[in-house]
């Protein structure tokens, strides 16, 4: 299951947080049409951390309808308290959840000997298969790879989606994890722009926000790097390359939101204090997409 | 309301986040006895990223009955949404709070117009005075000057509360935004090892830790500050530096959880994923403790 693709979809929402079913439909049957390899639900793409507990449920329980056990659904359990992370990641195996993606989100800065007792405490809590979400840029923690091979050990922690490493490191940082966890334990990237790359480096999985909306394009980016096809990768990660200074200087986040509405699968909103793209920077994403041909439009 | 000694203190509760009304209120009727200039309830001392709402509001109607006017009770209002930031004001000022202290909780990195526009929409929803909450460490948002002046002209929004700047710094720092903002805006700040010199550089209000547990002393160092009596400070200060040592090295959320147990006034833990202190870090708390006469004890 934490292999290949993993699609983040975006969660539309009203301005008071409640779920918009009918346009995570739409954006979980294209992710099905496209033959994606897993649909990451309620990741920091979709908003997890903005969503009330009950939202959540409703949420894992209709991508759970709308996928119908044709793509596993990994679920982003993530929160402050461990009690809540654990209702979280009981709630989703309830709602028909395949696997689950914990952060350690922080408000306090965490210990390593907290963070790794929060996470035995969640992998007990619910009996599912479960990735570690190592996102420093919004938990700001990070783990490393001695907490990681930790973990690794715990029944039922079978994955880590890690932040891509820098272009140059990306064999040697993988091939250092990948000697210190079992062979089963999968090793996955995040962070778009760099991911192919991470992928050809050796990487099981690429957690990607723009295969969320762009399950097509993405799904050819991705066979080219585990084919080993490097220069197909780089072609086809240049027809990105507007897209990714956009998520560069914008967030992801925001700038999928203005696409999916650009695009015309739904007009939903970041929840605030996040505000929508200013309308200069709607015109030059209209255009980075019409360089990507996604087939389902 | 925003000058002088704000005490910080623990908001007691069990594992589940249900807080525990009496140790509360021995906590506060601490602070009222020892004449602090405000209560700072909820705070990132007060854990309130990680209690409910319904709890969070049940502390302060608590903490409003066992301070009946005597103290101005300023009350933590963060929240990653803006809607929940502006129920909880609303919510506060019903249960009886004199003033908000607002922090720009974030999960999604946030830019400045954001947190302006959700410091506006705060403002807006409860009318009372609102201090900014600048606190780097957990929010992972660092106010420019800028911003605190823009904030500054906003209606109800009265003060910031600063991390103090470093040593050397402090009398530039604080007369560079001391220029920016009107003669009515409170310039206060929190570090409680480097407080007591950013109130001699004339800062307007300490934000503290400590005096949320030890009034008394805290209360001591803060009026010798407040007369520039720098000898006074330094004097007095030096009996807290093994309590400041603790503080850098294990945060002093942690440490004044054990403190509070080691005096006898409650027996909480920090909410879970925030383990307790060790038992060595106990033993050099407990002789810390020994140095600083509290009065109250």
């Amino acid at each position: 299951m934490f292999r290949g693709l993993s699609a983040f979809p975006i969660t539309p929402a009203d301005p008071h947080g409640r779920v918009d079913i009918e346009a995570l439909g739409r954006l979980v049957q294209r992710l099905v049409k496209a033959e994606v390899d897993s649909i990451g639900l309620l990741g920091s793409t979709g908003t997890y951390a903005y969503l009330s507990r009950a939202e959540r449920r409703r949420a894992i329980e209709a991508a759970a309808g709308y996928s119908r056990g044709r793509v596993p659904l990994i679920v982003g359990v993530g929160a402050l308290r461990t009690d809540d992370a654990q209702d979280l990641a009981r709630d989703a195996k309830a709602a028909g959840a395949d696997g689950l993606l914990l952060a350690p989100v922080s408000y306090t800065p965490l210990t390593e000997e907290e963070v790794f007792e929060h996470f035995l405490a969640v992998a007990q809590a619910a009996d599912l298969p479960l990735c570690i979400y190592n996102n420093p840029g919004t938990t700001h923690f990070t783990f490393s790879d001695a907490l990681i091979e930790r973990l690794a050990k715990v029944q039922g922690i079978a994955a880590v989606k890690n932040p891509s490493p820098p272009a140059g490191e990306m064999r040697a940082r993988h091939e250092a994890l990948r000697a210190k966890v079992p062979a089963s334990f999968a090793i996955g990237y995040s962070g778009d722009w760099n991911a192919p790359d991470a992928i050809l480096a050796g990487g099981d999985a690429w957690y990607s926000v723009v295969g969320g909306l762009l399950p097509a394009p993405t799904l050819a980016l991705l066979r080219a790097a585990q084919a080993g096809n490097a220069a197909e990768v780089a072609r086809s990660n240049a027809l990105f390359q507007p897209l990714w200074e956009l998520f560069k200087a914008l967030s992801s986040l925001r700038v999928v939101y203005a696409a999916a509405d650009i695009m015309g699968i739904c007009h939903a909103e970041p929840p605030r204090p996040l505000l929508p793209l200013p309308q200069a920077a709607r015109q030059r994403l209209a255009a980075a997409l019409e360089s990507l041909d996604d087939g389902g439009r």
